[in-house]
């Protein structure tokens, strides 16, 4: 930045790191980690001489020459985009923590990123702060685009940010269902911002920046999409997110990658089951079967596991039936009495292969809890409305 | 048997049998151990006297009287059943140890059988030797019944016996499929061989007998059907196979039950996911979230849990995309480059971001490997053929 002296620290530091991801592929660990000690202006005139570690000059060596930032800058102005650094308040430091962190403990390609990409209004770092990734299949089924904007849907009414790829399939009925609920939803690309890619989803790209989304890219405007950029991405869903959630995944496929990059990161993984005979839930049943992710059918489960703090979770409804607490004799006992005719005591124990005396014992103590009930011919069970009310009675005691 | 000094050992001890079969109502743990202390002979004319412990008494009292033991006996011959007694060959007490072991343990209700009812030819102790429970929801939906029926034909085809509890839905569909494939298949009652229940699977209980399989129960003939007898019939099903399986489950089931009870016995549970849209499927997602079964997917994966010996696992076919053992820059290299136009190693350098003298290492290894070719105008892909060639020659290595 020799040739700009006037300008201030944070421009100087903004056109150094747009340089920088133009020059390097991501991700760039050996740049990263140069970049973090020695800052972006530094590392950016270390780089175009080529006056810098080996490894870092293998990473850079290629497209040093580039010098692109003006323009990549004035592009991403004209798509309403803005670069996100480091430097910047609204940088996600935190999150994207746990890609050191997971660089230091020797997991290959999740280097930090040099700076992000970024269209659409909320704080890159407030839309982290409760954040879910839902991602899958491509080729999804109707019941996995189904439970993908379900859950996002209702992740969404509970504030949590969706984040998800923007593909065809899970992807887009992630980021369709956030919507729908008027939540925050962020997609992130592999390729630039205005590369328009997959062409059938431009329109949803637009709406999530309108509707209160972002979209972030750590490819400079131009980048076009490639399979490798899209593993590369898949850590930025993972890293951004507490949790990731896998709803349908072919045996082999990207979301099954982003799954193992959370893993990686430290981070919650979460799959989908689905029927057996379907291939779309292949990647999910192997996830579970692998250890590598916690099998989830619902929403609650989903909040659960990712636990956000302080939203108290509804307690599960579970059906139970008012016999359930008997014991085994009692619940004979019962069960050999009538509905209509009433039953001696020692008919009772010759059926029920119950003693008598403990039959004797258990009669009364049945008809306190309103099961059975003395009538002319002896004793009968008692009519389903006093189980009902017991039962509702018992919800009561519960507070539900 | 004081009035039968003429007959054998082996008649008094089936007579003896028989007799406390009907006077406790299983699974009757003191009864149980009482018989194991004294013989069965001894322990019938202590309980018919009334001289014995307090809990047996508990468990005998109510019905000490009924002496049917003779006429139980004639009307299984009739009905085509025998009474299998723990002094006979056929006895399985391999498995049903368990059952002791548990009880020890303390887990309630899984006290061994005093002797078990059977209808069929083949020999008790052999048709447990491998064998598999398939339980499900009586209300099971065409997809579970599917797959029962599929894992249950896969399971008699690899000589294991499917167990099950003769009920409408899964159980129903995993006997039909062992049968198809000229299976043994053993189905466990909660009440008596001739009760005829559940109506609508007599003749499937009558084909299973005739095509080479076993109906039991330890309920003597006349026994009707109860709620409770299916629970204690459960431990039955758990403890005479080597794992179950739930195929489709309500969240609260027989199923449930029989799989907690396989649990606290030892053995292998497994359950099938299926969608959680569906309420049978419920069930089985419980069961896997709490750590209760082992989520399966397919025949192989039951055959794998259950552990038959001597059966060599067909290895998982997993597709291969023929890139996909490449480095993070030899991915990169390999897709800066096209189909048809040549590239230069300097063009390759700046599309890739891979340093220069790394691409021209890396391309003459990847031409090697038959990934890229030269041509007149530099490197490209190489065409599909030769990628699938090489995956070919890859299998004929592995010896598949």
């Amino acid at each position: 930045m020799t040739g700009a002296p006037a300008r201030s620290t944070a421009t100087r530091e903004r056109l150094a790191r747009a340089y920088l991801l133009r020059v390097a592929e991501p991700p760039a660990a050996a740049l990263s980690a140069f970049v973090g000690r020695h800052g972006p202006v530094a590392a950016a005139a270390a780089v175009r001489s080529g006056d810098c570690p080996e490894r870092v000059r293998d990473e850079t060596e290629a497209r040093r020459d580039f010098d692109r930032a003006e323009e990549d800058l004035a592009a991403g102005e004209r798509l309403g985009a803005r670069l996100v650094i480091p430097e910047d308040d609204e940088w996600p430091a935190w999150p994207l923590l746990c890609l050191d962190l997971a660089t230091c403990r020797g997991v290959p390609g999740v280097a930090q990123p040099i700076a992000l990409w970024a269209r659409g209004e909320p704080r890159l770092d407030e839309s982290t702060q409760a954040a879910v990734a839902v991602v899958g299949a491509r080729a999804a089924t109707g019941y996995g685009e189904h439970v993908a904007g379900e859950i996002a849907y209702g992740l969404a009414g509970q504030e949590f940010s969706v984040f998800s790829g923007a593909a065809y399939g899970i992807d887009g009925a992630a980021h369709r269902g956030a919507l729908a609920a008027d939540g925050v939803t962020v997609a992130l690309l592999g390729c630039g911002l205005d590369a328009g890619y997959p062409a059938g989803h431009v329109v949803l790209l637009n709406k999530i920046t309108e509707k209160g989304g972002l979209v972030l890219s750590e490819y400079p405007p131009g980048t076009a999409p490639a399979r490798h950029r899209f593993l590369v991405r898949n850590r930025l869903i993972a890293a951004l997110s507490q949790g990731t959630l896998v709803v349908e995944a072919g045996r082999r496929s990207g979301a099954r990658n982003t799954a193992t990059t959370a893993g990686a990161l430290g981070k919650v993984v979460m799959a989908v089951p689905g029927p057996i005979t379907s291939a779309m839930s292949t990647g999910c049943h192997e996830l579970v079967k692998e250890n590598r992710a916690t099998l989830v059918t619902s929403l609650e489960d989903v909040v659960e596991n990712v636990g956000k703090l302080g939203v108290p979770l509804p307690e599960k409804a579970r059906p139970r039936r008012s016999t359930d607490r008997l014991g085994p004799d009692a619940l004979r006992v019962h069960e050999a009495l009538d509905r209509r005719e009433g039953k001696s005591a020692e008919r009772v124990a010759v059926e029920s292969g119950v003693s008598l005396g403990r039959v004797r014992g258990l009669l009364p103590e049945l008809e306190l809890d309103e099961f059975v009930e003395r009538c002319e011919s002896g004793w009968r069970q008692a009519g389903r409305r006093r189980a009902r009310q017991e039962e509702t009675r018992d919800r009561r005691k519960e507070g539900r």
